[in-house]
């Protein structure tokens, strides 16, 4: 099966490095491209940059198609422009932030989300809203912008501090990473978690269930109801 | 104060007629315009319509602050972009279909929309649980794309039709007309049920409660809090 | 228009206050009378005193109407007798907990209520139960007892400390306050908050939304859905 | 113990019934009065009639504390004057209403009220928001008025048929009847479904079970808390 | 009546102190017998022990109703086997937990459970939320077994600690003791929550409600539908 | 990676189809075994047979999991065993039911789930609320015990009827088969409501989804979160 990723921002410098893990994590068989936009947001961290790239998004979603590709994962947390590219596309069309959140539901009583910056917590809480989730116990934020993702060591630290929050103040079981730009850092708080504190919990990478569970939809044959997401065009 | 009515399409078929009724039900003093967009859809009846809305909508709002303008309303029950709008903008900006929800929540037990097609509804749905009220009996539709809601006759015996069943099978109290181009037939449609059936009850047009609740936000000096939409630049 | 304003106390201290304060507000052409009760209790601090002042609301909403009032305001934060008010008038009637509760719903993601003492935070609770509105985060209380409301350093200073305790740790984005005896306070309270921590947000003063929320169903014709208040005589 | 059952209207027509059919599901040992009303409504069918008959419910209630009974039932399904009664006595005061819905929640997946007529539906639908209860299925109506109940045989039919709609169309799996008028036809409705149709299900006669459930309060020595019903003088 | 109390463990150690407690609160003529499981859990403290003893109780229920029982109280507040049993049997069949959330319900806003372990309390969470109420607001743990409740002191101290906690922190207006082990403690508990605090809130002690809730249906002629607990053979 | 299919019943008839099933779905390297109960019901239609199937089946999971096998998969659509197996085991555990209601929440606005017979759908029902999922719009079921699946023209009518009831009376937008014994049927009942009404939406498999989950979780090292499951020995 061929997959397409795209990264909903103009930027690129996030695509190889996600496309190496995503290798990593695809069945084999599996063939992944991963591509960014041409016009959008640099990165997305409010409403306001969610919206002027998704024209953009939906222009690559429609190329994917078009090109035989048999689904795509858009790979932002905020799950950008996930319903109308829905309605554009007769392939499967999966998003990071629904695809954990269920995922997180099968796992134990209670989720939490630990994202980048306070300004995206209200997109997030509206996208589980509307997903009709019941088990988020809360969402944190390291504080860290999109682009500065990269200080492993301090994005570790960071994330440790809050899920240890969320643990013990809000009463998480799961900890979701609230940015796809987070990406290969699961298995070290995991570890960190279950070392540090005996918290043996499970951490969730939002991308890589999204390709799982991509990967499952296109080999059972199933993806979005036209009757929720009736043709555009 | 003056209040800037934006059209979230391309057409301007509608903005007189519009800016006619607006200016009938606003207050003395209240300067009102009306514009369209220049660039995104000819109409909005479905996610994909909508997302290709907002960046030109984003950039009226933009323009109407720098003009002076004390508020916006976004005339469409999609309520396109009303999140990030309100993340650009420091005036109140506000929407119809959130308006109407929380003006009928207040005068009875449960209320169903209206609106032209099925494409919508779900954008709807979801729109109704984003915004955390109970009180929605069901949303219903006439069949009648937007651009051929001006056979006035046809669309208020279609409302009648499906209000009807709205009352009589879910359990409404109350009608909300689910699209602005369903302008100036609320109290038409009213007369029609009470007078037909007894059924007494309020029917809500979208457009002209927005009118009236920015006023009322204006006047009060209140706008939405920057703790859930902030400044996006 | 003409608009009643029914304290339902048998107190007539706040009556000029409330007066004054409700003309500044309202649009040109609205006339308001503010009366309160004969017979009913001194303040409305719990569910009994409650009880006891609906007899004599409800004849006063009855008189209003046979005066000619285009909407009665039941100025008093518990809502008493809102509902069997609209059974007994065809005239409009609004509460403030109920409108600040909708607007409030609008302006963000999550609102505290700032109350007088802890005996009426059961009944608001209530209210807000009834009224199907999912976002209110907390009820918090400054422990002074309506009639010593006047203080207005002491009470002021008491709605800051309550209203940053309600942000930081129950997650509000807008105030409330809970009594309509903090009249003129609300935008004393907002610029504390914006000057003192940045705190930038609404700040809602309950008899004065209401009153504008009256204004704005008699001008577009709509009142209380007759299937849900049924006429009771 | 003894126990004194209020019925919260003026009419004291059925008292000697209700205090019959009370005096046959007591325990040994539970001694019984029945009062009603000296000023307040004549039947309770609206949220109007309910207000007009607190006060005078409130003073029986006071009355019933320094008689030195153990408890207070308020025989009408509205549950009227519930809340303040619990502020003003420091014996435990019960509801038919909601002690129905709660015996109820226990027997099955969902319940359905069948109530007297249309009107008192809304008051109804609200005390089962305030309760917390998630299993109410639907609340119909025989459109009788409670002066007319007396007709067993008419009644029991309109019962009959109201309570197979709610199995039927409305998932209903357990019937409470929503009057303390329809007293002594639960076991011939019961006796009813379960020949006509096989339909096996428990029938609840609200008041009777409120006075099981007041005795077994008593005897456990519990009571409303007093956080939440705070003394109000 | 005849009423059988099944401990659903293989522990026979507690059968005596609770049938004696048992027979202080039951009514005149209610004969209770008490049993213990032949194969089972030794006690109960997550979900693995309790799926482990559910065949042993339900032998012992359809034994239970072939030698004449009236009703059955399964004495565990994980409620283990309740469904189940309610499809066997056609006689009433209460649980502890169930019993003690429905009361609470009715005593005021919200109620917290202190039950021993902490392994126990994802059980607890799920029942509450199969029973449908949502006047939770907390479950906390003593962390005590319970194999080691009997000594006394420890337990109420640390049930009085946790008891606050849920008061102050988390808004309980009610306690429910969350193991039937902690038999005969409520009123001390209360005692000192009234006296140390001037905490004055009732304390449900779970396998009493249970009895008299037993009682209740029984002599009411009422117990679980039919509809919901289908015959199993 | 090794998966156990664990069939829960004593039954050993449908092992070697599902085998075959499971084995077409499975990515490349997937080993799968099925094994049904040496002791427990024959069938599960109702709590009783599942309460008693539920110690063999934690038996047959220490077992897996001594022998060890990667995950596990309880084949049965009542997810029976499920929360006790999670504690007992240290690999992963999933079940039909949780992981289709998950999967159907993503792919559309509601689901419908059509089952076996009736008695089942209480056990469904709660199962639901556990899992804390809001998109469940009915549940349905054709009549038919799971002893007698094997007609399948029969099956396939019935689900066919069932189906389209489920879409135009309750608003379903996905279709979940539910009973694990209607394997391989989803693709001829998806292209049989394509055909016969337009009618293009998913129909869930609910064995093979948690075949496809199960190799997910493995693939991605997550399983259980031991705060929820904690070890029972």
């Amino acid at each position: 099966m061929k997959i397409k990723i795209i990264m909903p921002i103009t930027q690129g410098v996030f695509d190889s490095h996600e496309l190496a893990i995503a290798r990593r994590y695809a069945s084999e068989g599996t063939e992944i491209t991963c591509v960014h936009l041409r016009k959008g947001s640099e990165s997305i961290e409010n409403q306001y940059d969610e919206a002027l790239s998704v024209p953009g998004l939906l222009e690559e979603v429609t190329k994917a198609e078009e090109e035989g590709y048999d689904g795509v994962l858009i790979s932002c947390f905020g799950d950008p422009g996930l319903k109308p590219a829905r309605e554009v596309a007769s392939i499967p069309i999966v998003g990071p932030a629904e695809t954990s959140m269920l995922f997180a539901s099968s796992l134990g009583q209670r989720f939490s989300i630990v994202t980048v910056v306070k300004d995206i917590v209200p997109l997030l809480e509206d996208n589980a809203r509307v997903l009709g989730v019941e088990k988020l116990a809360s969402i944190r934020y390291v504080d860290i912008p999109v682009l500065a993702l990269e200080h492993e060591e301090k994005l570790l630290n960071a994330l440790y501090d809050e899920s240890l929050k969320a643990v013990e103040h809000d009463g998480a079981h799961i900890i979701i990473l609230g940015c796809t730009g987070m990406i290969d850092v699961a298995k070290s708080l995991s570890k960190l978690l279950a070392e540090g504190r005996g918290c043996n919990i499970p951490v969730i990478d939002p991308a890589m269930v999204a390709l799982k569970f991509l990967e499952a939809l296109i080999s059972l044959g199933l993806k979005q109801s036209k009757l929720t997401y009736m043709s555009s065009h």
